[in-house]
């Protein structure tokens, strides 16, 4: 048995199913071991970025790692902005990267680079085996450390030699650590916080943005009147009717700033106390109030959810939680299409149990408040900043919970970055809609540049954030990928398109031009 | 005046003229300052790996640097493979990456991450400028610095407080250092090893590739029977009827060491000796036979072109040189296409000092041989092995040089990586037709794989190298994104789309169905 094939069997035996891949020369015997080896499901992604944001979606829903299987420092390289959303969702991920053999290295041939230097900023776990021999545990240990509470990127950089030279075969799996509980110590000094409080309110987020930990949030707030909120950009939330609804905190600086006024304690539960997204001239970056006193229930490392079902019996919280989001849908909306429209259309029509992937940017106010009433549903959002990241982690979602519908919400800007993962729905008849808002802008940096007091921008600098001339035709561009595609241009033509789509299977595009 | 337009200013004033981006907030300042200072045209690419590769093309084109302005460590991320290949074709480009305000990278918002640690794998020089009052000397600094010979990038983060802060305006440019020159004993010594040469054999890359320094290298041919050879992936060269024409080595490691069995002298010029570009089991790395001795004329961070001639005259070499490209076309083809006669249409109408940006991977053998006898043009190649080059590369040589036609010929697979930079080529209505090969494979793995010894792939490996199911529709993609497209199936359609697309002006993208 090669290295290659010794690894793969690691990883299936180590719980790792699919691999989501662009692979090049040096991964050759990666590849050709995955038919020797049943388990592992194999998806191809036309960039890098497509493959990494992919494997994203996965690990949030998979609640394991994907690997991925990367061609050397540029193939990582291609793939580092959505490895760094994913490291900010602190998703699971076994990232493998492909290397020239030892022995290779040295010559500096064209495709030499600095790949643990390339790994290093978007990894919690670096490692470049050594031998073909040490490459089966140097894979249980990347699933072990992908899967480190809360979750990270574990890089396992591969030599091609190490791939193809004989070892000893597959090793056991490696136990990751476990979930560390709050102490008794941080339970009760939140309680008291929370008791002793004129304004308290409780941040949540991470894993305990799940039924369980929504439910203890909502008893807390029963017991102390404190409010709930969630980070502005959270990786996963449960939400819908009869779910505990929480408040994400608004994106401007100055918002969070009025949010918070005079909240005097701030008690975190897998979140860290809010800061800006940016700075700005004048304007703060930390956005606690500073009279505010900061209590932590529980690190984002820790086990969340136990640690507010505590905190809520520490309380002797009543079992009823308030802030249960009560059923409601909007009506279907008619005549002109906006974001705001086409929002109701996404709430009124959101299959149950969909995920729904969100990079929504500028359009999404209106759906994401309006899909609060719709039955419960997953919603997944762009932790990092890094546009790009929604087609691609609708794609991993979809790949990993195949019975549900996965709703893409991404604005025309963002999209483009990683339109390559349209071809991989296909290739995959994978059951994803997307729905493009078309603004032909970057709309966010119309706004940023006001706010940065850039002063009396020109028609050079405006371009800049302009994508109309030419306008995208998203509907030829998914049909250049195999995706069936429609345009919508009034409210009643989105109605129609999305619930045709949301009732078929497999993937669909809608742009809708607003 | 603020930091930004300091900073601008100065990059004008030391010769920028053009800056591809794909800016965010942190830039806002910076974008904001392009419409106060002339002489700096901005072109906007839907995604880094386009304004990288644009800035590597135009680079190339006009011997100076042009500036990025790219958004935090994820929008590097992003254009890190082109960064790559531009680092390995010595591209001089001023590399310009927003960061975060100084005083708020401490608070590790969402978009944080260590910039200096993403660029220093591809930058020759990388600086965090500190204070508004610094970023004009950093400016000119970074301009001197991918301007040092032979071309590197320079890599400069900007905090957005730099740009918005008061400062003392621009600075005067710094000269850059000047190439070195071969010195009198190595021309001696590599005069006297081909002289004694049983068989020798002259390595030529980098600047000596034009005209000048082919001119010379024939010389020394014609006085010492040394065969010519560059590298099998060069940055560029002046080819075409008149020339002195020189083989590039062939990509696969077998054939190069077949190529150069019984040299035992080789001299190089601004070249490496060659090495595999990927290891095989079994198979060398290092091509040049045991016991041949090497000898350096010229490194290629010196002077090649003058290295060369002064080799000539030191040889007493004739003043003509041997090995001239005789001038001849070929037929047009008729009847199926496939990449040769795809590669016969180009050849016999590529325009008369046309730019060709040449990622034809396995189907451009054929219209590289071929071209050799067309009125001169400059050749240019994927450098760093990291596909996805080609389109970005074709953009930025056509913002460089708009009064000459700009040929992209390129494989399927590879296009799609950076497909969006066809949105640029209708924004800016450049002059490129883009070739497509479309052989819905990567071809290239399909070979490797037997080649590294994988044995008997499955179906599993074996759809990981295909990109049918479904196939690209290129056309559909190209008029995605405002780009005229047509699709040939026959030699006679290719024909008459490439001659149409050769006479008129503006992007084209063909389709080439093989």
């Amino acid at each position: 048995m090669n290295g290659a094939e010794s690894l793969v069997r690691t990883l299936v035996d180590s719980g790792v199913e699919v691999c989501f891949t662009n692979p090049g020369t040096s991964e050759m015997h990666f590849v050709a071991a995955l038919d020797r080896v049943d388990g592992m499901r194999c998806v191809l992604g036309l960039f890098e970025g497509v493959v990494t944001g992919a494997a994203d979606g996965y690990g949030r829903m998979a609640g394991k790692p994907a690997s991925t299987l990367l061609h050397l420092g540029p193939g990582l390289g291609n793939g580092l902005a959505n490895l760094h959303n994913a490291k900010k969702a602190n998703t699971p991920i076994v990232n493998i990267v492909g290397q020239h053999a030892t022995y290779h290295i040295q010559y500096d041939a064209p495709l030499n680079s600095d790949i643990v230097g390339i790994a290093r900023p978007v990894s919690g776990w670096v490692k470049q085996s050594p031998s073909s021999r040490t490459v089966a545990l140097d894979g249980a240990l990347s699933v072990a450390a992908a899967m480190e509470p809360p979750g990270q990127i574990a890089t396992l950089i591969l030599p091609a030699d190490t791939a193809w030279e004989d070892c000893d075969g597959p090793v056991a799996p490696v136990e990751p650590l476990k979930h560390g509980i709050p102490s008794k110590d941080a339970v009760v000094a939140a309680a008291k916080a929370l008791k002793e409080a004129k304004r308290g309110m409780l941040m949540v987020s991470g894993a305990g943005l799940q039924e369980r930990g929504l439910r203890a949030a909502g008893r807390i707030a029963a017991a102390t009147g404190a409010e709930l909120v969630t980070e502005t950009f959270y990786s996963r939330m449960r939400r819908g009717a009869g779910l505990v609804d929480i408040a994400k905190l608004p994106y401007f600086a100055e918002d969070v700033v009025e949010t918070m006024k005079g909240v005097d304690v701030l008690v975190t539960a897998g979140a860290k106390p809010p800061v800006a997204f940016f700075a700005y001239p004048g304007k703060p970056s930390w956005l606690t109030p500073d009279d505010c006193r900061i209590q932590q229930l529980a690190a984002v490392e820790q086990d969340v959810t136990v640690g507010l079902e505590a905190l809520a019996d520490e309380l002797d919280a009543p079992a009823e939680p308030v802030g249960v989001q009560a059923a409601g849908r909007p009506e279907l909306p008619t005549g002109d299409l906006s974001a705001g429209s086409a929002g109701n259309t996404v709430a009124a029509l959101l299959p149950e149990n969909a995920i729904v992937s969100d990079e929504s940017a500028t359009s999404g106010l209106a759906s994401y408040i309006l899909m609060a009433g719709a039955e419960p549903f997953d919603h997944l959002q762009l932790t990092g900043g890094s546009i790009g990241q929604g087609i691609p982690l609708a794609t991993g979602a979809a790949v990993a919970c195949p019975d549900r519908k996965v709703v893409c919400l991404h604005g025309d800007g963002g999209a483009m970055y990683t339109v390559q993962a349209l071809w991989t729905q296909a290739r995959e008849n994978l059951d994803v809609v997307n729905v493009i808002f078309a603004n032909r802008s970057y709309a966010i940096l119309n706004i940023e540049l006001m706010r940065v007091g850039a002063e009396n921008p020109g028609p050079k600098a405006l371009s800049m954030l302009d994508l109309s001339n030419p306008d995208l035709d998203w509907v030829h561009l998914a049909q250049g990928m195999g995706v069936e595609a429609s345009r919508s241009v009034t409210a009643e033509e989105f109605n129609d398109q999305f619930a045709d789509a949301v009732k078929s299977k497999g993937p669909r595009l809608i742009e809708v031009v607003i």
